[in-house]
């Protein structure tokens, strides 16, 4: 849609359909936006603005839309995470320009603690960004060029097209399998590289899913990677938030051969998401990267010089923050999943996939039981209209028949939640 | 010549001079960093990595290049710009997402802070950004395209290069005049219209040069800006840092008539650069940007999600800091102007060009009677070498013949530093 926008613009932004380059018109004003701001499309925000969200006055309204934990305020950082800035403030060293990559002494923290997870890397391998949103922009810019393309699963967050079209960089959208717990359909993924696909891009755990990949199903990712010789970019922000009887694996723990870019930051996991620290982490055993892959992510930096000097000196602290902390949000978070799929899954006409990590549950509504709604964006309009209710379709991340959940609302508003739902879909239901 | 780059690589990149899109070579890798990464050139580190600047074992190294006001700790921010950001954090409530394009309460006092200086705007003509380079991103991208082109000072900072240059926006050097304390040369400014013509960005106060604009040049600029119906890009990050007997005007508080986009921030005037909190406010009281502009700005914001959350809950206690704090810091850089202006104005072979605000000064070098040196590479080369004494020769502002001295520098550092340019200069220069 986007790029087909961009085409009709071209005449309308340049304002001239002919003329020499000498001539301008000196009697009007003629100021327009970008084709690259224009083309700059989050797809969320265009779908939500054009929704009809006007909820019920009767009720209450519970948004389970935000993926923003720290809105409802149960979910704090931890005491050490916040002392940690407080003491960057205090030191007084903290306040002046950082490499534009970031300060050695917090990327050799970020080096420390993502080399738990993985391969051993060093602060040499770590590229700090303002956030993981710049993080995978830096990621993204460096591998592809417009007229390339990368390949984004589906369902998926919706950053990775934006940043691609807004740049002309294609993308080409693989299918995640709800009846397979959101593992990747390999042979899809396989079927759309071509010589111009210049990253595979896997986002474990997912957002919008709540999927998290075992082991096998991440060396078949990477085989696929591997046999086409397609650079893995992986988005790993919510690294470690899985569920008690899961386990994470980094897609560079488990390769030594595929290149990766693994972009990651502290906005999740540690509850700041405003404080805007995040980064690529290079893994390039066999040196295929090189230099120039590491080259063009410190020329990206120059742009804008780094995160805030501030985070920068406390991520040592920030990145120690005791386990127990982690441990604490994910239990809260997996009461969540397991009281939502619990109330959801006996709802008839819903069926909730069951999350395994992250914030998010998908849950497909069945259209031949509930017929009134001929997509995911009636049904959650008119959820919000009667029961004041709001989840983002799943047109959001370019899929059919779902809506999604966030696992961080407070307990009583999640329960209460399932009760409108119930009382919902019972109303609408055509056996 | 990162154009001429581009079109060089094309092929280069793409890896493949012809074959069909379905096919890729899946025996080798080949992954090349990507044009937009290898075009993001930053002049002045291409120009320092290459020059030859060991030191004299002799003499410890005095640095009289880093535009880092904090580097030497003899600028050091206000104890309320500091305690801000620790009553945000002790808050609790700054730690999740802020819309994109920042919070109201940081937007409304920006808006307060900058309508002290010029014509009033609100926060809804606000836009925070990642420090000012992003704010400068985000203006130079909303109202240019590739293949467009904008206009930038010459004696002029890199970044406008760097920036444009990376998205294939081209740019057209317009003359600042050392005779005229640098105002712009006008006609030559004029004679750079085209149809195809953007912007006009201004710098004032002006990094290199610790120029100052007065009313009646600023009125002249922008009448050219009107007459060709050009928009400016008004860069005043070192707004009020001007000296005692200097006003400081705003482009927005000169002009009713022509749509400007002003870039700030807290980085040079409250010493905090490495916070990385910027801004662009919209100024157009006749609504030639209209709402597109103002789309565009907002969209762009979307890419990084905005600055970080603690610095903006901090922004209205960081900008009411007493003025008093400011004057102090005006006074350290007036005083080193002063003392760098008396001793290098007597100096055989040396034209130190009066600063009247920011933190700089060029410093012009007679070849004539300095013919060793065949540019001013060479010159600032040979006094690292002989004096250890480094500025940055003025190539790096595409300039001839002249090198920048920060005013930033500790006295005791500064007086040295002219004892021995004056030695290197009474050595090499021929009457």
């Amino acid at each position: 849609m986007a790029l087909k926008n961009q085409l009709n613009q071209v005449n309308h932004v340049n304002g001239y359909t002919n003329g020499t380059v000498g001539h301008r018109n000196t009697t009007k004003w003629d100021v327009r936006s970008s084709q690259t701001a224009n083309n700059t499309f989050n797809p969320i925000r265009a779908l939500v603005d054009e929704m009809d969200i006007r909820p019920n006055p009767e009720k209450k309204v519970i948004t389970l839309s935000l993926g923003d934990p720290t809105v409802f305020g149960n979910f704090q950082p931890a005491e050490q995470v916040l002392q940690s800035v407080v003491d960057a403030i205090k030191n007084g060293k903290n306040n002046g320009y950082s490499p534009s990559f970031g300060h050695a002494t917090a990327r050799d923290a970020v080096a420390a603690y993502v080399s738990v997870q993985g391969p051993e890397v060093n602060g040499g391998d770590v590229y700090l960004a303002s956030g993981c949103s710049d993080a995978i922009n830096m990621a993204i810019s460096v591998l592809a060029d417009p007229e390339d393309n990368i390949l984004i699963p589906r369902p998926g967050f919706s950053l990775y097209e934006t940043l691609s079209l807004s740049q002309g960089i294609h993308v080409k959208h693989y299918d995640c399998l709800p009846e397979k717990s959101w593992e990747v359909d390999l042979e899809h993924l396989e079927s759309l590289i071509d010589r111009k696909t210049k990253a595979i891009v896997v986002v474990n755990p997912s957002n919008p899913c709540g999927s998290n990949f075992n082991a096998e199903h991440i060396r078949a990712i990477l085989e696929v990677a591997e046999n086409n010789k397609v650079p893995i970019l992986a988005d790993e922000i919510y690294a470690d938030l899985v569920f008690h009887d899961k386990s994470f694996h980094s897609f560079s723990s488990l390769s030594s051969s595929v290149p990766i870019l693994s972009c990651g930051g502290i906005g999740k996991k540690f509850l700041v998401p405003g404080w805007r620290m995040g980064w690529v982490v290079v893994h390039d055993r066999n040196e295929i990267f090189g230099s120039e892959i590491r080259t063009g992510l410190v020329k990206l930096s120059q742009r804008i010089l780094g995160p805030c000097t501030l985070i920068q000196a406390a991520l040592p602290g920030i990145l120690s923050t005791p386990e127990a902390c982690h441990q604490e949000t994910i239990a809260k978070l997996e009461k969540n999943a397991d009281l939502l799929y619990e109330k959801l899954r006996i709802i008839p006409g819903l069926k909730p996939i069951k999350p395994e990590a992250a914030m998010y549950m998908m849950v497909g509504f069945d259209r031949n039981h509930l017929p009134e709604f001929k997509d995911e964006v009636a049904f959650t309009e008119r959820l919000m209209c009667e029961q004041s209710v709001f989840c983002l379709p799943s047109k959001c991340f370019k899929y059919s028949n779902y809506f999604r959940i966030v696992l961080t609302v407070p307990e009583d508003q999640t329960e209460e939640a399932c009760k409108r739902l119930e009382e919902f879909c019972l109303k609408h239901y055509k056996p």
